[in-house]
């Protein structure tokens, strides 16, 4: 189906009629003669590339506010664990749903995820039209040995991939260096690069990790996986708090990918990333990853965008560090390029991802800089319609069908919670 | 007017009956055989206090993502005292109706305000139905000599106190140390006191203003506040970051409201606000503010309370420091109470101000835990009504002449920095 948006204006401040036809910006230009099955009048409004969430853990809306201001370790132990271990595939299915519901709302187009059932999320990814990365997960019950449920469900994932939809990528996702021993890091480096695929892991999260891996390897986490063969430029290293000057050359070096969540950093109390000194003083790619609900606790990019300006130029004491537009670029164009995604840019041939953005909305007023009312003001009230590869999911603030997903949602939680107290 | 409010679920999980009479709650109750002049269903909503914003110039909404990423010196000096050299009461009118309608959007009922021409933010504050505190400011061209323009000003706002509404109290706003000698500080605080006025001044916001003022008159700004008879429990200290042992002891000890502005603070890289320290182990009165839109670059009192929570955690690396209910406090009840308002909680016999929350909005779902949802999830698409001195502001997400307001401050807006470039 072809979409024409008419008189919507660019990040330069030019108003333009866009055509796209399938999954492609067609023509862009000041006026386009020309009609389509659908038309979006663009007056007051402008377009924007959408979000591309580099991690977190979908499902985990169902945890959302479920325990906060709680210690790390309790939490994961007395909380967290206990109740994962009674979620099904069904659960995961709903929980998705809500999330990816959640994402459109807020703006998000695609998410890099890492979550038990994995079926299930690319279940609700293939009907609700967004773009994913999905995790084939690892952890292990003993070092070499990854868990049978693991196994079980990679097996099963790999076997769906040749059905997949363009939207959807498999990655290798081996939890953090803690959970997965150096022998299958080493395998797992071996499959992702004779299938071309993407890595992802927690790495550097907590001065824990660092300290517990340079007393068992003698280096760092960064040197560590650098060791297994993990840095490569399809991987992404999740957090990366806590690196020391060489960590940071090597992952430039190795061109890898950070994913920067500074909500679930500050929520958590893991530390500061130091995103002047990674991102602007050395050049590593660095986009920005939300983290799971349990942590953060939405899956806003908006919210994210703030806190990534705002706190980089609190741990740098730098008013200029991390300007709006290099952390817009970080929430969109890079993070669909790390991840391969030809978008996170309105231009013609470039698949169509695109947010029309409600300008006379109290938070968008006055324009004197877009991107500035984006990172620092907006919030996703201001987000009138979501486009993701050529299909309209939102439009003027409505999704078919969110009562029920949220409904749905809220049922599996009840009955989650109700599983877990018995 | 009356307003009935069927079945709105409150902080408690239970649903109640809320009967408006007047500008109070008059009753609360499981069910209530009455009728009202006006009825609002409350079938999946939420009833909670609204926020009351410690610190604000409400008229710099003109200035959103006017001049970012700046130092903070060349920042005031290149671009926001130029700019405000210009702007007529007029523009402080439409600008302020803009904020006000931002903070009605984002659940705002009372804030404190600083900045010119403030008998047009008064007017705007009358016409609007929200509470605010106006300050006669203080700024002096050389010491002891008020600007002629701001004593013009404050004489003219003194002369329209009997005028005011119950909504409006008038404070004692000198600007600042640095920019007020200590001879009028003096002045200030004895006429405070005669009056029962309160006094809004900002202190402690930058290291040099400490290191200045010290050198100036050997002790920092808190003990020299004290030394003024700055110190009341009616006075709002508005940031109050680099703060001593001594200075916190004595803020508590003259029981002074702290004007917490997470958000500022960050962007303008003035320094960190030691929230577990100060309020948690100190037992200061904190409250929440915004700032002004040229440095946050909204009003969202939702923003800036996720923004001090997990700051708080991430400053006092500690998961458990700032817990949601107490950051929730601050940015309600504590407000509420510092300013002398019979509101923040949703009972009996109090000023009827209260937001009715959507919990049917990805962002409230699930809802384990509401205050925790508001705190780290929600954003202003979870608010649907919002109620002042028992007047509905907003319902079911539209405010009348919504449209009007934002056209107006922008064409305000519009003009003002076309005369700027002249």
């Amino acid at each position: 189906m072809n979409t024409l948006l008419i008189q919507h204006i660019l990040l330069d401040g030019e108003p333009r009629d866009i055509l796209i036809e399938g999954s492609r910006f067609k023509s862009i230009a000041p006026r386009l003669d020309t009609v389509a099955a659908h038309t979006i009048d663009g007056s007051g409004m402008a377009i924007v590339p959408p979000f591309y969430n580099t991690h977190t853990h979908a499902a985990m809306t169902s945890m959302r506010g479920y325990a906060d201001d709680i210690e790390l370790f309790a939490w994961l132990q007395n909380h967290i664990w206990p109740a994962e271990k009674h979620i099904t595939p069904d659960d995961v299915y709903h929980f998705s749903r809500l999330a990816i519901l959640e994402m459109i709302r807020t703006g998000t187009v695609f998410f890099n995820d890492m979550y038990w059932h994995a079926l299930a999320t690319v279940r609700a990814v293939e009907e609700m039209g967004v773009r994913a990365a999905i995790g084939r997960m690892f952890i292990e019950s003993s070092p070499g040995v990854v868990t049978e449920r693991n196994a079980r469900e990679n097996a099963a994932l790999e076997a769906l991939r040749p059905t997949l939809s363009g939207r959807i990528q498999l990655t290798f996702a081996p939890h953090a260096i803690y959970t997965v021993s150096g022998q299958t890091l080493r395998t797992i480096s071996e499959e992702a690069r004779a299938k071309d695929a993407f890595i992802h892991i927690h790495a550097s999260e907590t001065e824990a990790e660092v300290a517990d891996c340079i007393k068992a390897h003698g280096m760092t986490p960064v040197a560590w996986l650098d060791a297994c063969g993990m840095l490569t430029p399809k991987t992404i290293l999740a957090h990366a708090i806590h690196l020391t000057t060489d960590d940071i050359a090597r992952i430039r070096d190795c061109r890898c990918v950070i994913a920067h969540m500074p909500c679930s950093n500050f929520k958590l109390a893991s530390g500061q990333f130091r995103f002047h000194e990674v991102a602007e003083q050395n050049g590593c790619c660095v986009t920005i990853g939300t983290d799971g609900c349990a942590s953060n606790n939405n899956l806003s990019m908006l919210d994210e965008m703030k806190f990534a300006a705002l706190s980089a130029k609190g741990e740098a004491r730098l008013p200029t560090a991390a300007p709006a537009k290099m952390v817009f670029d970080c929430a969109t164009r890079h993070g669909a390029e790390a991840f391969g995604i030809d978008a996170g840019v309105i231009a013609e041939g470039k698949l169509a991802d695109a947010l029309l953005i409600d300008l006379r909305y109290p938070l968008m007023a006055p324009c004197h800089n877009l991107i500035s009312n984006l990172v620092y003001s907006a919030d996703s009230s201001c987000i009138d319609t979501v486009i993701c590869d050529g299909r309209v999911l939102m439009e003027n603030k409505a999704i078919p069908s969110e009562r029920d997903i949220i409904a749905a949602a809220q049922d599996a939680c009840r009955s989650l919670f109700e599983r877990l107290v018995r």
